[in-house]
């Protein structure tokens, strides 16, 4: 604990691993950490930073990264929520290749996403991640997911901004990206918008301001704002961190983000609490047996949903 | 149960309203008329209708239902989900006022939301509904929900086609619907477009085909519609229904209506498994004192959510 509050990067990547773990002694010191360190949690930006593969999402965050740690001298923590990365092992590129600079950056501390367990399991830790990070000084965590599935509607539970980066040449590339997570967006990235594909990606900028206008605001108050940049050639970068700048102090003033995180907490601890019923339940290796059983009778239309879920349940 | 398959409209209405009641024995006889029916049941088309009020959703589904009933002589059952309708009592408006041709339909079955319950409760007993219905000969089931919250995600789950009504004039009226609704639609019918509307609405449904085609296509294959039709003059609304037939063909062909009901009953029964576990534990006076506690603690920032739904757990 006193590592983490002191800022040492080695026992803070010792921490997360302590939360990652399933050794129940481990998760017994692994909350035990959580509470101590927990008054010193929830000073940060929290961003959430998605796109689908070829968007140029490390190539951004490296960018984003260094302008914060760089020019305005302030810490970044990079995590991930990436259930996917548990059938290759982690992410298939190391940090190191994947984000050069900011990998070797002591102002930065960037954690794969843990490799194992379902969505919920994996965004449960890095939340937690997110926690202690923060108790470490870092003010700006940016949390990383793939853009294809459930792990945006998870990584939106536990950040205060959602940053959607979109390729130029809107239809087919959009194909990768999930409905309703357009949605989710408090700012869309046309990134590579660099030499030919400067004006696509101006074009793209502006479809998609108008097809943001046809969608009611955010309850944040907050128009999306939809924006253009090269991370290559660092421009619009800066930009960018303004406007998750600009969003911040307003939500602030508003008392928006203190009612969100509030909300966020309250509804994690009811998702925890029905996670926890569910599995002590399913842990039951009676009611495993009888499940696999039921699941093919409602499946196959020999019972209704109601009657097996009664069934089980009464079991 | 003989009543309900012979289509007696009297004794359907009596076992709906056996399902809505809370009296165990009442309950346990719905339960008992659900299993006998259930084979009997599935044979329909179930379309979700939503829309903001203000819309003229009345209006449309009563122009609708008398298509169906009157030109194309098919049975057609309104049922609804609207968990504000505790609040006034049932519908502001009596069917009679709000729809007066399909009211004395004998082809037309209308049935307003279950009063009482939360949003899950209701959509519960509206998805029962929608199953007694159909074993008693009602090919064309509707399910009206009022498009400002939670009750368009529920109706998803029990609908083979989303129907979104909007008005002309995008942007401001577009505010009472909450983000997401637009995503589920595989139809969007612009309302009212008659007279001096006219105008407007084509340029309305020009825009909104722009903004969906921005979006991905929907699982089901079948590119979402955006139509004009004027309920009032009768106009567009034959359109639309062919355009739902359109789906059902499409869907039925490819297997996808088959899948997706599969999918929607498995998800029924794990959805009941968790509330009813839920129920069952937050029905314990000690668990229901210890939560408000508890809940207290995390939004005042004393505990993380954490520790509080293991304290709770393993009380």
């Amino acid at each position: 604990m006193e590592g983490v509050l002191a800022g040492d990067r080695g026992v803070l990547a010792q921490a997360i691993t302590l939360l990652e773990s399933r050794l129940p002694s481990d998760r017994e010191l692994a909350e035990q950490i959580l509470e101590a360190i927990f008054p010193e949690s929830g000073k940060s930006v929290r961003v959430g930073i998605t796109g689908v593969p070829g968007v140029g999402k490390s190539t951004f965050i490296e960018a984003l990264g260094t302008h914060v740690t760089e020019v305005l001298a302030e810490k970044v923590a990079v995590l991930a929520i990436d259930p996917s990365s548990q059938l290759s092992g982690g992410s298939i590129l190391g940090d190191k290749t994947r984000m050069p600079k900011l990998s070797v950056n002591p102002r930065a501390f960037i954690r794969p996403s843990p490799a194992r367990g379902s969505v919920g399991g994996v965004a449960q830790r890095t939340r937690e991640a997110v926690l202690v990070c923060e108790a470490a000084g870092y003010g700006n965590i940016f949390i990383e997911t793939v853009g294809v599935g459930q792990s945006e509607t998870m990584a939106a539970t536990m950040v205060d901004f959602f940053l959607l980066l979109m390729l130029a040449g809107a239809g087919d590339e959009l194909q990768g990206i999930k409905r309703g997570i357009i949605e989710l967006a408090d700012l869309v990235a046309i990134t590579k918008a660099d030499g030919d594909n400067r004006r696509p990606a101006e074009i793209a900028q502006r479809e998609f301001s108008r097809a943001l206008g046809l969608f009611p605001l955010p309850p944040s108050g907050w128009p999306p704002r939809v924006m253009t940049c090269s991370a290559s050639q660092g421009k619009g970068i800066a930009e960018i961190w303004d406007a998750v700048q600009d969003y911040a102090r307003h939500a602030r003033a508003s008392g928006y983000l203190e009612r969100r995180r509030r909300e966020q907490n309250r509804e994690w601890m009811h998702e925890l609490i029905a996670q926890g019923l569910r599995e002590r339940f399913l842990a039951d290796p009676a009611v495993q047996a009888k499940l696999v059983e039921l699941e093919r009778a409602v499946v196959e239309g020999r019972t209704t949903s109601l009657g097996a879920a009664r069934e089980l349940l009464d079991e």
